[in-house]
Formats: structure tokens, sequence, C-alpha cells
């Protein structure tokens, strides 16, 4: 069906939507692709659906092509699964819940774990049934606190989902793989540069996990890379940790007066007179800086933890979020926020600017066990026999050459400060170096933790019961439209890849005469006919200038202009993308155009 | 792809699920189509998805060849386009209704009239750009008071929903005609029996309405049809209203006693009694009740309402609460139940059994001009002129002879009473006969209530603003695949019609012989390779009566056995709805199969 301008439904603006920031956005609402209905969730129009489509089948294509089987699960769902493993709480605000007439809890899913666990629950029941590979593509959920950016970050969104299931960790590496391999292909077949980077699991659980980052500056994602190959979200970067060491012979810490140092900047300048004095051994430690924190738990409740980190690097909250977890013993997304006065009120033991982790073993401030009793996390740089200059616990007053291991101890180690450009990569691959990406797909091996709670055993090869094994793989549907668009255009509008784009050839008619319109109806219908696909500007009284910006705007790859020079028998054929055009002899452009369409 | 049953993922039930009544909702699950996500709410698995993939090209099709182009909205909608039109209260307890984190009032739409109609206005102007006929295929939500017969009536389900935009009336009829027509093809392609019956537009407004039933006696709905053409469901037919009466020399009403005569049939039989004696003249009248019902409007107040009505009829609560609406100058669902004792305290001028319109003209008890203020609604066959036994608001009388027009007024007529089979059909065309059918399309010309109420408006002709007119037309998607296997399935199993059959062939191997499972590879490979969607049960281990009866029960529309014959170089080819079997050679069933497969 030639998609005719003068009756299709899209009306292109030349004004940027108001609310709009990144090109994606503005380009597809003008290009009359999609509308907003509501904060971060948004209406197909016929050309952007065309899009989605597209992308859809190819992501379907590759899933089918590992063996993965199409299901597709409700959005409204009941409380009860959720429940079973936590997640109900877990989510907290991103979750959307309501109840039914009955007053029964219901969610609109933000993932299906739960759901897809219970079904091969109730389907399969021996290790001859795996491995299973299962997906869907299908509304999410997800009531975000700060919808952005069109449909990069929305909060009703298309994604695929699927879910492995395996008798062992073999047959998990394998789906896990598998789904991999997958990946790669489905970007590469979109046209999308991605990188799989290292991730933390975060609220999903699990272990191994990677994320399909597409680089670009805006990108939410933060995340690193070496020259060596190294890449990894900012969240899972490890530090490379230093060797213990000996601190049999290490001075005995002191205690000095340091007044109007409630800053580590502050500190850092009489830190450096003292180490200028002669008599003193101080002149080479590093200040360690104690940052009290409040995490705000799934559960509503919020408990103060301190970190003790060097004093040159600032806290990543976002570092915190995704590490602090297992530190807490609650799963689910945690919230970081800096304490504040009233919470630091509570411990009168934290003198602000002057915290520190106790004066020697016997008398700890910090630490589960210490006199405050809040947990104290340390930065892996934070090894026994490093020697610190932090506070002393009493106002104007630090304590110099506070050796850990030997003077104080901690909860436990956490990745929580700032990356920088120029950390060593922890493989060894050199230095690093950061960037910005959209989290296009994340791939993980849950492991055992939803299928355990909602006990999905099968038979062994000995006939026992056996916890299944599973993995969990995400893809953003509606997401990748809109990083294709936004990797995708110039200053005129969007220039859609082949595979993805709404039609692919543009025709356009200049001029009022019907030989023109003729000549490209003609076009139109032996294109057609050859299976490609053609968006036809056939307005009668619309201006040239105005067809050539709606089509640039709109981003068909291939622009045919029907016009004067019909008379000598030609028509001009322009790539979008770059510019180039020539003209074609009007009796072998529908050859060309096919050959250039088919590749 | 071939579809070996060895790793598809689908498990057959040989129990009916303990919550399934009817026939379809008990063999698509035992079939493995689908499983029961909560109340209403349905997974679709493997099999399930291909039915529904192929009901949703179908429609898709005739939507597309009729000019309507496709959009699609979200799911999750902000409430304020949904109050413009009051249908944020309207919707009553149907309504999925959520907040967002920000305490925001969202919903899930049960339909789209409200943000069609906004997005017209977004993008159009002019008459220019009419008639425009968008369409949808996505997931509604209604809180069903009752959810069952499984798919039949869910609380999230798919529905294709489109709608027609127009300058003018003739634009609309021309929009609802194009739709009529589309749908006849619709069911016609998809192999379901429908007929077209007038309806009430219910909650959704507007004039002229036609409901798409498909009859079955599980069906829901009930209609009635006469054997010359005239089909409606029982909400809408209208009854044949005789002409008035001249009751110029009618005799004077009269109050006589009737202890004991609380019931119409105690009353009856007394005036049985009182035809009987010579002296009256009350031979030949039959008596009005007056039943006191109560209306629970969508605003959660609850109005009493009197109806006069022919004794020896029920009230019909559906036809009433269809037909109450414009009554009671309250839009939207209207829930209509008896009077309770606690209703007819708060009014002492009701005196329960001896109910009655007042006993002249000049001393009303009914109406909203009598002492009740109750409103008084009448059945269209009490016209002026006819006369009536009826209560006469006292304890143990009744008054003989009241004439209506003359002894009582009221405020309005409505269809209220049970159609019984026999009734006459109101455009003359015979009596009527009852059926039972369910609901799989309805058709509705909204007019310009919901353009007024959103402000849709369009330059007409002569450059003035005009509020354009619409149409509302709905097919129940995952309805229809129920409706399927409804009326195509016997004591084995499903039995689908084949241009919406999960596959088009399904093989069956019986024997363990290596060379039965290289046959059957070989013609699953060769049928493929014609475009014949191939179902394939190789499992090794599992019995030739298991894989028999999962054939019937699955349903393919031909099975193929590839077993003993095969020696002889045959194949048994069996059609799964006739049951006819025949022994084809073996290097002749491909071409056979691709010719019948084809048609």
């Amino acid at each position: 069906m030639v998609l005719r301008l003068s009756s299709l439904f899209l009306r292109t603006l030349r004004e940027d939507p108001v609310d709009a920031e990144v090109a994606s956005h503005k380009l597809l609402v003008r290009a009359g692709y999609i509308r907003r209905a509501a904060p971060g969730i948004y209406t197909w129009l016929p050309m952007g659906l065309r899009v989605l489509a597209k992308v859809e089948a190819i992501v379907r294509e590759e899933m089918n092509s590992i063996g993965a089987q199409e299901v597709h699960f409700p959005a409204l769902l009941p409380r009860e699964p959720y429940e079973a493993t936590n997640r109900w709480t877990e989510y907290g605000e991103g979750l959307f819940r309501l109840q039914d007439r009955k007053g029964a809890d219901y969610l609109l899913a933000p993932t299906h774990e739960e759901m897809f666990t219970l079904l091969v629950k109730d389907l399969y029941n021996s290790y001859k049934d795996l491995p299973a590979y299962l997906y869907q593509i299908q509304n999410k959920y997800r009531d975000e606190a700060r919808p952005r950016a069109g449909l990069l970050r929305g909060r009703e969104f298309i994604m695929k989902d699927s879910y492995s299931f395996d008798i062992d960790d073999d047959g998990l590496e394998a789906a896990y793989q598998a789904h991999r391999a997958a990946y790669i292909k489905i970007f590469a077949r979109l046209g999308l540069e991605v990188l799989p980077v290292f991730a933390t699991a975060g609220a999903m659980g699990g272990s191994k996990s990677e994320e399909f980052l597409h680089p670009t500056p805006v990108g939410e994602d933060t995340f690193v890379r070496s020259a060596g190959g190294y890449a990894a979200n900012v969240e899972a970067v490890t530090t490379v940790v230093p060797a213990d060491i000996d601190f049999t012979d290490a001075p005995a810490f002191e205690v000095m007066d340091t007044p109007d140092t409630p800053t580590i900047d502050t500190l850092v300048a009489v830190a450096n007179q003292m180490a200028a004095r002669p008599e003193g051994p101080w002149e080479a430690i590093d200040t360690l800086k104690n940052v009290v924190l409040a995490a705000k738990l799934p559960t509503g409740e919020r408990q103060l933890v301190v970190l003790g980190v060097p004093g040159d690097r600032a806290v990543d909250f976002k570092r915190v979020e995704a590490n602090i977890a297992s530190h807490l013993e609650v799963g689910g997304e945690v919230e970081i926020e800096a304490a504040t006065e009233a919470d630091l009120k509570k411990h009168p033991t934290l003198i602000k600017g002057y915290i520190g982790p106790g004066n020697g073993l016997d008398h700890a401030v910090l630490g589960s066990q210490g006199a405050s009793g809040i947990l104290f996390l340390v930065d892996p740089r934070v090894v026994s026999g490093t020697s610190w200059i932090t506070g002393a616990n009493e106002a104007g007053k630090h304590v110099f050459g506070l050796v850990a291991g030997r003077d104080f101890t901690w909860d436990g180690t956490i990745e929580a400060v700032e990356v920088r450009a120029g950390d060593p990569a922890p493989d060894g691959s050199g230095p690093l170096e950061t960037a910005r990406g959209i989290e296009m797909g994340h791939i993980f091996q849950l492991g055992r933790k939803y299928a355990e709670a909602l006990d999905l055993k099968v038979l062994d090869q000995n006939g026992k019961l056996k916890v299944v094994t599973m993995g969990s793989y995400g893809i953003g549907v509606t997401r990748a439209v809109a990083a294709l668009a936004e990797s995708n255009h110039d200053e005129n509008g969007l220039v859609w890849p082949r595979n993805v784009a709404p039609a692919d050839v543009h025709l356009v008619v200049t001029g009022k005469q019907a030989e023109l319109f003729e000549a490209a109806e003609k076009i139109a219908t032996e294109l057609e006919a050859r299976g490609i696909e053609v968006m036809y500007d056939d307005r009668p009284k619309v201006s040239a200038g105005v067809k050539f910006s709606d089509a640039e705007l709109i981003g068909v790859p291939t622009i045919v202009v029907i016009g004067r020079g019909l008379a000598e028998g030609v028509v001009e054929v322009k790539d979008r993308a770059t510019g180039e055009a020539a003209n074609v002899a009007v009796d072998e452009v529908v050859e060309l155009l096919v050959t250039t369409v088919n590749g």
C-alpha cells in the first residue's frame, strides 16, 4: 500500500515540542512518529508504528533463531507472585500498584520473572523438558521518578524480555551466551552500535550480568572503557585493590588540634602545614573522610551508613545504590542521599566535620560494634596497614596516622567513590576513559533466586527434585526506536537506516502538471509490485520547498524527485544520508531503486 | 519453522480446569493455548499466540482495505480527558483507576474515544483532512464484576477499536457502512457466523448502533429475531405501541376492597371473581403492577424509580439499565436493583402490594409531581385510554378501571419488561424468537458527543469552525479466539478453521523405527519449503494413543499419520473436522497437502 501524504495521518511540525531536550524526542514528534499522552507515556502514529514493527520483527526473528519461543503475559498482574519474591515491596515507588473492585492488590508489571517462573513450573517437571527459552514482546510499566527524553526513559514502554530455564550452571552459561550472541546480531541488523559492558544486577538479583550500551552523549548511563577492551558501567567497575601493608613499624597515631577544619579542603591545608614540620612523621599520608549517608530502604525505613573513603574522592551515590544492598540485608532498590542535620542529631557521638572510625580499637565510634552502632563501610583502597588522617570524633581535632586494621576496623568494603578517567582497568588492560551511553539491552544470570522463591523444581537425571537455574534478558524495543533516531539524524531531520525505515523510497512531485503526477503514480505502482515500500508526496497544493523539508524531516533513505527534469526524461534520486543526488532516466529508475533497496 | 512437539512449549491436560464452564475455556486451557494468570486475565502460550496473530492479521488487512490507518495508544492514561467527557465517573466500578508516585490520577483505558478525539484535534484542522479512519489493536481493561468463561469476558483483553471522523452526517453514515461491510468480511474470513443486530449505545452515547452477535447457547447476550429478518438485542427491542383509545365513554374508576392481594397472582384471582359478577363493568381489563426499583447512579447515589408495567410481564433489569439513562439526566452505566424494605420505609405513601399511580388526577402519589416525588415511568403499552386494575395506595384496596391519561399521568415511557418469544417484531416482519449470542463486534454512530466535550472542530467549506462527527467501532480480538474455539470443537478437542489454525498440518509418527522419523522429517521439510506450517509430533517415547488424542485436542485441520503403512509406501491423511481418512502414497502426500491447504 503506497503511503500517500495527501491522506496519511501525519502532520509535521516546524517547532520543537517545548518539553523535548534530546534530538530523538524532538524529531520523532516533529516528523509525526509519536505524540505525548502523559509524562513518559506516548502514542504511536502510523509512521512510528511502522518503524516499531520493523524493530520488533528483527528482534523476533533472532529470538526465534536461538530456539526461544514466544508467549505473551498480561501487564496487569496479581500481587501474590511478586510478594513471594519480595519485589512487591522492593520495587518501592517505581511500581504502579492498584486495586480491583474487590480490593485485591494488582500491579502493572515492570518485568515478568515471577510469571515466567510460575508458567514453567505449571508446564514442566523434568530435566528432559530443559533447556527452555521463552520470550515476549510486551508493554512494561515503571513509575519513573523522572521520565525523560521522550521514548528513552518512559513509564509505559515495550520490552522484549526473555528467560532461560536450565538444570545446571553450564546450561545457564550456554543460554546466556546464546542470548548474548543474538543480541549482538539484533543490534547489528538494527544498525545500532552497542558495546557490551559489565554491569551490576541491581534489583534483579543474580550474578553475571552485562549491559548493551549504545554510546551517545545523551545517554543516562556513564560507563568506562580501556584501550585494551575492558568496558563496564560505572556502578560495576571494581577498584584495583592495593596489597596489605605491614604495619609492624608504623608510628602510633596522634590526636592533634586542627581547629576550623570541618571540610577536607581545610583539613588538607592544615595537614600540609603539619607535613612541612620537621618533627612530624606525617609527610606522606592521605586523608580519610567519613561520609554519613541515609539509605532509604524499600520498606520505607531510613538507615544511616558511614562510608570511609579517600579524601580526594567524591562519593558516587549511584555506585553506592548499586552495591550497598548486600550490606543492608535488604533486597531491592535502595535510594541513597546525604544524611540531614536531623539524622545527625540522633547520633550525638557523630561530630560533623570531625567524624572518625574511632580513636583506637578500644573506643570505636563507628561500625556496628561502635558507640554509634552505625554500619561503617570503607573504600576498597582502605586495606590493612594503610595510614590515615581522619576525624577524632571531637570538635577541632583530627587523628594522624590512624592505621587500618590496627587502630580501626570496619563492617565491610564497598565500591562507592567516583571512577575517574585514568583509573586503572581492573583487568590490567590500561587506564580507563569515561563515556556515556543508553542501556539498550541487559542480560543476567539470575541463578536460582526466583526458582527458589517460587519453588520451581524439576526431576533430575537421578529422579531427584532440583531447583532450576534461570537467566533473564531484556531489550528496550521502544527505546531502540529512540536510540536509532538519536544516532541517525542531521540538522534537517531523521535519517533512518534502511532496515527500520518506515518506507524504502519517498517520491516527491514538484510542480503541478498532470504528467508529473502520472509519472509518479506509475513509479509508485511499479515499485510496490516489486515489494518496495513507497511513501508518495502527492499533495497537489504544497510547495516544493515544504515537500523537500518534510522528506528530509521524515527521513526515508531514498528520495526521488519527479519535477522539471521529467520533460527531458529524468528524475532525481537522492540519498538522504549522504545527500548525493543523480539524475536517472525515468524508465530506469524502478530497476535502480529495486537494486538500491535490496542492496 | 517446524513446530516440534519434543521441544514445543506445550503440555496438554487430560482434565478440565476446575474454574472452566464453557467448552472454549476448557479446551483452550487443556490444549495448551492459554493459562489463567488472575480472574479474567490470561497468558498466551505459543500456540495461542499463533492463532491470535492470525486473527489480528485478518482484522488488520480488512481495516487497511477501507483506508483505516493504524496507530497505537497507551493503555495507561491520565484522568483528565476522561473527566472532560464525564466517563471517569460514569464508568463506575468497571474502571481500573490508579495513582502515580506524585498522586496524579490514571486509568487503564476501557476504550479510547477521548484519546483519538484529542489526537485528531492535535493533527487536523480542516474539512479537507476528513474523512479520517483510525484504528488500533490494543489491550483494554475493564474491571468486570463477574469475569467469566475464560476469554469470553476478561478483564485484560485485546480489542480492535477504530474511530471515524467526518464533517457531516452523510460522512458518518458512509464511515459506518464501510466499517459494517469490513466487519462482515472479517467474520466471514475468520469462519465465524455473526448476525448484525440492533443495539443500544449504552455508556458510549450516540445514536445508531449495531452489534455483531455470534449465535451460541453459551452467549451472555439474549437477542431476538423474526423470520422476516429483524434482529435486535433484547435491550434494543422496541415494543409495538398500540394506538390511543378514546376514553369518552369509559366508566369511572372504582376503588374496591381486595384484602389479601399483595401480589399480582392473588389480585388476578380476585379480579376474575369480580369479572364474574353480573353487575360490574370490569370483565376485560388488565392489571398494572407498579414496581419500585433502585437505580445506583455512577455518582454513587441511589435513586428510586417506579415502573408501571402490565401485570403479566416481568421487569427485565438489563433492559431497564440500557434505557433508563435519558430519564435520569445522568450519563453512564446505571445499575438497577429491586428496592429494599429500607428504601420503601423512606416513602410512607408507598404501601407495598397496593401501590398505584394515584386514585385520580387530583391526588396522585407517583410521578415527579405526586406525593412520593418518585419518578414514574410506564411501559409503552400504557397509552392514553387504556384502563387498568391497579393499587389504590391503601392496604387491602385496589382501583378498577383507572384510565391512563384520564385518571393518571406518568413522567415518561420506558422499554423495561421482558421480551417474549411470539411478541411482534417492531418492523412488522413477524413474531420474534429468542436466541443467545456473544457480542463479537459493535459499531456506533457516536455523533458529536465526544467532539463537543473535547472541542474537536475543523474549518468547513465556508471557513467556519464546525464540530466533527464521529463513529466508534470495536471487535473483540481475544474474544474472537474464544468464540472460534466455542463454535469449532467436538468431544475430542478443538477443530480450527484453516484461516486461524496454529498450523496447517500435524504430522504424527506412530512407531519407533528410524525410517518413520526420517520419512516424517522429509515431509516436514518439503512442506515447509512450500510455505505450509507444520506441527510435527516427533516425541520418540510417546504412545500412538497419546499422540492421536493430543492431535485431536490441539485441532490442526489436517493430521498425517506416518506409521505401519509406510512399509507399503503410504501414510494416512485425516481431516480433523470430518474424521475422513485416506491412505496416500508417501511420494504424493506433499503435493496433496499443498493443494488441501491452499484450497
